[in-house]
C-alpha cells in the first residue's frame, strides 16, 4: 500500500519526497525497509533513532529521534492510527468456493476426508489429521505429526516434525490487541503475523495459541503444553519448557529453555522468564526473572524458600 | 402447558379457580401473566408484593406475601419443583434429518459448505461462517459478522452486526444450573433463554458463554472478550468491556459500561460491578463494587492501591 | 509384546526363566500377571512386596523388595525405560479410510449425517448426537445420553446413560505424561487406558478430561461439571461431585461424593479429598484432606472459618 494512501486514509498530512510502498506494519525494534512502525509508549523512544522503518506514526515532540531518511506520520494518536491502518494489511478470509492452490501431501499420510485443507498448504511424511480438523491457507505441517480432531489451525501456521496437537486446540487466532479511542470504543489492531511451532512440541486439548500482531509466535523445541493453557500474541516459549494445565501468558512474554509453569499460574505479558526458572502452581509473575534455576511461588512472586517462609509467618497471625 | 397439568407432575394439590396456560418460568422480579415463578432464597420476598407471575411455586409461611391473584402452588421444594417442571419447558433438541424452515441469506455471504444451518435462521449480508461451525436453530447474525471454524452456537442465539467469534468458542451452552435433593443428587435445572450478543462484539477461542435459564444472557456493543474466559448464565456483560483471557464470571453478574478485567480474574454470582471498575488479573471478587472508576485488586479484594500497600507490608513480617 | 523384546529394545540385560508375554503396562499395585510395572520414586517401594506385575523396570538397588517370581528388568533409569517402551503398546490411530466395524446403534436415536463414529462403537436407545462430534474407536454411549455439537470422543471411552456432553468438550486425549532425560527432552509416556463416565453426569461446554495412563479415568454417577474445567489422567470424581468452571485437577486425585469445588480452584495431583468436602473460591488443595464435610479456602489452604478470621487479621496490617 502506498504511504500516501495510508497518509490519506489517516487524515494525515505529509509531504513524502518520492512515494513508498509500505508492505507490512511493524515494531521499531524490528522493522525493516518498506515497512511501517509506530511510537505510542515513551518507553519505546529508545529504539527510535537506530529503527529502520521507512515511515513511523509519532507525535510532533518526538520527531527529533528520527533517523534522517524515517517518514514521520504526525499524529496525536499513534496506535490508534494503527489500529485503523493495519485492516488493510490483513490477509483475506478463504474458505470453500475459492479457488485454491492444491496442497502438497507427503507419502504414508492418514487425512480423514472431513479435514478442511486451505490454499497452497505444505504436508510432509507420515502425516496423520482427524476428522473435521481445520487447515488454514499456506499452513506447513512437518513429517509425522498428528492433529487429533476438531482442531483448527489458522493460516500461515508452521508445525514442525513430530508434533502432536490434541483435540478442540487453536492454533493462530487473534490475539487480543485493539487501541481504545476517547469514547471508549476499541478499534481491532488486526493480527497479521502468524504461528511458528518447531519439533517435537506436544499440545494438550483446548488450548488457545494467538498468532503475532506482526512477526511470529514462537513454541520452541520439545516443548509440552497440557489443556486449556492460554498463551498470548508475540510469545516465544522457548525449547522443553513445560506449562501445566490452565497456565495463561500474556502477549510477548518470552519463556527461556526448560522452564516449568505449574497449573493455574499466569505470567504478564513483555516480561522474559529465565531458563529452567520453575514457577510454581497458582503464582502470578508481574516481573521478568533474570536468575536462572530458581523457583518462584505466589503472587506477589517471592522465591519459593521465602515463600514458603511468608506463609508460616502469616499463619502465625491466626493465633496473635 | 396447563397449570392443573403442572401441579399434578409435581403432586401438588391446588385450588385453580380458571384453568390457566403457562407459558415460561420466569424470576419473580421479570414474571408476567402466563408464567410460573417460585420463592427458595427468602432474600427475595421482598419481590413476592409486585410479582405478575400468574402462579409461584411457594412454601406455605410465604404465601401471605403472594398478590390476591396470584395462585400459590404450596410445596416445602420449590426449587426441586422448579427443576422438575423445567425440562418440560425446554425445546426439543432439532438435528440434520428434522424438517427445516430454510434459512434467510443475505448478500455477499460466504458460508462454507460444511457449516451447520438449523430451522428458521436469519443471516444479514457479508456474514462470513467458516468450515464446520454450528448455528442452531432460529439464531440470528448480523452483517458483517464472521464466525471462524469449528464455533458452536447454541439455537435462539442473537447476533449482532460487526461481531467477530474465534474458532472452537460456544455460544448458549447450558448454564450450571440444577437443584439438590436430600438425598445429594441433581436435579437439572433446563435452561430455557438464549445468549444476545449484540454489534461490534469480540469473541476470542475456546470462549464458553453460558445461555439464561429464563431470558437472555447479553454481552453488551462492543465488548471485548479474550480466549478461554466463561460467562455464567443471565450475566449482562457492558458496554466496550474488557475482559483478558481466562477470566471467570458466575452467572447473574452484571458489569457495567467499560469495566476491564484483568487475566484469571474471577467474579462470583449475583454482583454488580459499577461502570469504568479495573479488576487486575488474579483478582476475586465476591461483593458488589459501587463505586465506579476504581482500581481494585487481590483476593480478598482491595482497592490496588490498598492492596500495593498491603502486600508490602506483608512482605515485611518475612524480616519479622 | 515379548519380555525379551522389551529388554532388547531398552538395552537391558535379563535372564528370562521362561519367555512371558506382556501385555499391558501398569502401577505397581494395580498390575496383574503378564503385565510390566516400573519403580521410580521410593515412595512406592512398600507396593514392591505385593506387585502382581509379571516384570518391573527398576534399579539394582530394589530388587531386594520383589517378590521371588517377579522378574527384575534393571536400569538406573526406570521412568525413562517405561516412556520409551510405553509406545509400543498405545492403540493405532484409525481414521475414515480404515476398514470399521460397524457400530451398534440402538432404538429411536437422531445421530446427525456429519458425526464421525469409529469402529466397534455400541450406543443405546433414545441417543442424540449433534453435528460433527466425533466418537472415536470401541467407544459406549448408553440410554439417552445427549452429546452436544464438536464434542470429541477418544477411543475406548465408556459412557454411561443419562448423561450430557456439551459443545467443544474434549473426552480422552493424553494425559500429561512424559520422562525428562538428562538433556532436558520429555520423552512421551503413552496414555494407553481410558475415560468411565458413569450414569446421569453432565459436562460443560469446553470442558478436558484426560484419559488414564494405564486404566482408567473415572466421572462417577451425577457428577456436576461446568465449562472450562481440567481433569488429569487417572481421576476419580465422586458420585454427585460439583466442579464449578475453570477448576483444574491434577493427575490421580480422587474426590469423594458430593465434593463441591468453587470457581478457578485448583488441587494438586496424587490426593484424596473427603466426602462432602466444599472447597471454595480459587482455593488451591496441595494436601490430602481427611476429614469430610468441612468447608475450605484460600492458598495455602485452611478451613474457611480460619480462613476469614486470617484475612480479617491480614487487613488489619494495612493500618498498623
Amino acid at each position: 500500500m502506498k504511504l500516501s494512501k495510508i497518509a490519506e486514509i489517516l487524515g494525515i498530512r505529509v509531504d513524502i519526497p518520492q512515494e513508498i510502498e509500505i508492505v507490512k506494519l511493524n515494531t521499531l525494534q524490528e522493522a525493516k525497509e518498506g515497512e511501517l512502525s509506530f511510537l505510542e509508549n515513551e518507553k519505546y523512544i529508545k529504539y527510535l533513532p537506530d529503527t529502520q522503518a521507512s515511515a513511523v506514526l509519532i507525535s510532533e515532540k518526538h520527531i527529533r529521534y528520527l533517523p534522517e531518511n524515517t517518514i514521520p506520520l504526525i499524529t496525536e494518536t499513534p496506535y490508534i492510527d494503527l489500529a485503523k491502518i493495519s485492516r488493510y494489511f490483513a490477509s483475506p478470509i478463504e474458505i470453500d468456493e475459492v479457488e485454491r492452490v492444491p496442497p502438497q501431501i507427503g507419502k504414508n499420510c492418514k487425512i480423514a476426508k472431513s479435514v478442511y485443507i486451505g490454499s497452497d498448504v505444505k504436508i510432509g511424511n507420515n502425516v496423520t489429521i482427524l476428522h473435521n480438523s481445520y487447515i488454514g491457507d499456506r499452513t506447513e505441517i512437518g513429517d509425522n505429526s498428528i492433529i487429533y480432531p476438531n482442531v483448527t489451525i489458522y493460516r500461515d501456521t508452521k508445525i514442525g516434525k513430530d508434533v502432536t496437537i490434541h483435540s478442540n486446540s487453536v492454533i493462530g487466532s487473534d490475539g487480543f490487541g485493539f487501541a481504545t479511542d476517547s469514547q471508549g470504543n476499541h478499534i481491532k489492531i488486526f493480527q497479521n503475523g502468524n504461528v511458528v511451532i518447531e519439533d517435537r512440541v506436544e499440545i494438550g486439548s483446548n488450548v488457545s495459541i494467538d498468532r503475532a500482531v506482526f512477526n511470529s509466535t514462537y513454541i520452541r523445541k520439545g516443548a509440552r503444553i497440557d489443556n486449556l493453557v492460554q498463551i498470548g500474541h508475540n510469545c516465544d516459549i522457548g525449547e522443553n519448557v513445560v506449562l501445566v494445565s490452565q497456565v495463561g501468558i500474556a502477549g510477548s512474554t518470552k519463556l527461556g529453555k526448560s522452564v516449568v509453569v505449574g497449573g493455574q499460574a499466569g505470567i504478564a505479558g513483555h516480561l522474559k522468564i529465565a531458563p529452567f526458572s520453575t514457577i510454581t502452581a497458582k503464582a502470578g509473575v508481574s516481573k521478568s526473572i533474570k536468575k536462572s534455576g530458581k523457583i518462584w511461588s505466589g503472587y506477589p512472586l517471592f522465591e519459593h524458600s521465602h515463600w514458603l517462609k511468608l506463609q508460616a509467618k502469616i499463619s502465625k497471625l491466626l493465633k496473635g
